[in-house]
């Protein structure tokens, strides 16, 4: 079951409250997630005290961003263990909460694999619980400094493409702390930009349906002090037209072994945009987003979410109407077309950053030695 | 002054109650509108009872759609003059309501023209008044049978372009009935595919921010049974990745001479994503709004508009609470990037569909010479 409780909300920058954090209260141990649901407007924490809760908060996208998936998988099957569930099947409800990005099966199964590995050594069931949350905790560390080496490729790449330096970065959805154990992917190398003051400005899609770049990316920006501007998913285009584009930064849900990228529905436009006006397009994530078992963009298995998403307006504060619980803005009855996620083909992408460096051009070979270099 | 009226809502089509009209109680002429703003929730028609009350309609678009702001335009002129204002103020004022569609100044300066040379002919004021009256009379009825005639070039050019049926069309805003005195421009094309029975499926664009295409496009779709599916803007890139879409038909606000579109924001990403995938991208709008005085794209002026259509969501029957009378989406100071219209340059554009024709390739000789066959 899971349980809100408001915090201060307020000043802190957005490391102040952390997008996901264990507890041990004298109950038994909890999962505390940020619920980004509803911010901007509030800052509401979400408590897990098991895996059902999880799952469910992941639909809600209450957690959300492919890296801090990852690491939620991982405490779920620690929050499982812990509290004497059956834990192969919490595994398996937390890898099927959502199916595009990778990083959250990869994040079950390592809490999982160390959980049976402990449990087949010792045979204790609280070995094995220590085990899964050590998987957990080593995962959210890793996936932390990540962000760092993620943000250092990333600005190198970025002012080795852009001499002339006051960088105008367009970003889509919400690549920043919000979904990392550290900073985050795509954001992390705009904000390692505006630090080393780099950054002219940072161009914030909205991110439509679900507005993820105005409530979170723009959230996080203010923050951090930014100079952002807001602007619709479609105004994009007069952006690139007028010249005012340096690059696109963007994370990823999933990246095939052709190096195609599934990421939030949008980024496929504006790769296509991109290439018509000859910008780069970057694409920022963890070598966990990379899955060499799947071959290509086609068999990306891309989430289809309700149609109300579409249909109805959601806004955290409003009264309640529809049947999604937002506000209906087209006619009752309006069937929608609501993909999560688009793909993009390698040959738009520029270049992908990872921890380990940057693959550019993008091929099947590039991606695969890197991802051998990293685990060999 | 301007006044609401609710009237019976319901079943009617979009025929049923008419997006303007003109009416003369005994209290004197008023111009009628259908609000715009709070459809589908509600039917509720503005009554105009003076020019500076159209104004106002204009800009919040209660009243929008180029050809229906040049109906409106000479409408008001008539009105100021049946009720006695200062006609040259009122037409200047009306003029300057909105700046990127040209239909609006043409048809204030047609009923302008026409109440001017009354007035020098016969120095009667009411017969001045029933010239200007006459006159928008007269555009509102050509632009109704303008509409009838795009339709069926349209739905020809469709038909050689796609000869297998079945189409698969995409649009975006709105641009049926509720924007003309007829059934629109590119929806009425995508209506007279429907009524032969050789429409497959109307793709319909949400358009943020003020979500035409959920709103309304969307209503006139559900009360003529179309087949139609709602989607955000940034989800087309996927549709066209698909192979879900055969054709784009769009409205225009203003063609430049050589041939550069403007239209609603989110028109020019289509175009790159419908030539990168030799799609047909074809614009639908009369004559009138061709501006052969503008040379090109460049020199078209795009409306820029308030943030807070960005970073507040607009919705009838919500309770108000940010600065725009929205529900805030994004962190309060958030600054927006909110062109209303785009440009298309019309290497990008496959055809220029208007009541005269079609003009394919799109140059500035052939869009010409359209324009001085119909006048000469």
């Amino acid at each position: 079951m899971a349980d809100h409780q408001a915090r201060s909300g307020g000043d802190e920058r957005p490391s102040g409250i952390p997008a996901i954090r264990w507890e041990e209260p004298p109950e038994g141990p909890v999962l505390v997630l940020l619920d980004q649901t509803r911010l901007p407007v509030e800052e509401v924490e979400l408590v897990c005290t098991d895996a059902p809760a999880l799952v469910e908060a992941i639909r809600s996208l209450a957690v959300r961003g492919a890296p801090l998936l990852g690491i939620a998988g991982a405490y779920g099957v620690a929050l499982a263990a812990a509290r004497g569930f059956d834990v192969p099947e919490a595994a398996q409800a937390l890898e099927a909460a959502r199916p595009t990005a990778v990083n959250l099966s990869v994040g079950v199964r390592r809490a999982l694999a160390a959980h049976e590995a402990e449990l087949a050594r010792s045979g204790e069931p609280a070995a094995a619980a220590g085990a899964a949350l050590a998987a957990a905790r080593a995962l959210h560390r890793e996936d932390a400094e990540a962000s760092a080496r993620m943000a250092a490729h990333g600005l190198a790449l970025l002012d080795g493409l852009l001499p002339g330096g006051g960088h105008r970065v367009l970003t889509h959805c919400n690549t920043g702390a919000l979904v990392s154990g550290g900073e985050g992917t795509a954001f992390a190398v705009a904000l390692a930009a505006h630090r080393e003051g780099r950054l002219r400005r940072l161009w914030v899609d909205e991110t439509r349906p679900l507005l993820q770049g105005a409530r979170l990316t723009a959230y996080e920006a203010a923050r951090n002090g930014m100079a952002y501007t807001l602007l619709t998913d479609n105004a994009a285009g007069s952006l690139f037209a007028a010249g005012e584009v340096d690059a696109v930064l963007i994370g990823a849900d999933r990246i095939a072994a052709d190096g195609s990228v599934a990421n939030k529905v949008g980024s496929y436009p504006l790769a296509v945009l991109a290439r018509h006006h000859q910008v780069p397009f970057i694409v920022v994530a963890p070598l966990t987003t990379v899955d060499m078992a799947t071959a290509d963009g086609a068999a990306i298995e891309v989430e289809q979410r309700a149609g109300f998403e579409v249909t109805e307006v959601m806004a955290p504060q409003a009264q309640v109407a529809g049947a999604g619980g937002g506000i209906p803005v087209a006619p009752l009855g309006t069937q929608a077309y609501n993909p999560a996620f688009d793909v993009t083909p390698p040959e738009l992408v520029t270049a992908i950053v990872t921890e380990e460096g940057v693959v550019s051009p993008v091929t099947r070979e590039a991606l695969a030695g890197m991802c051998a270099a990293a685990t060999g």
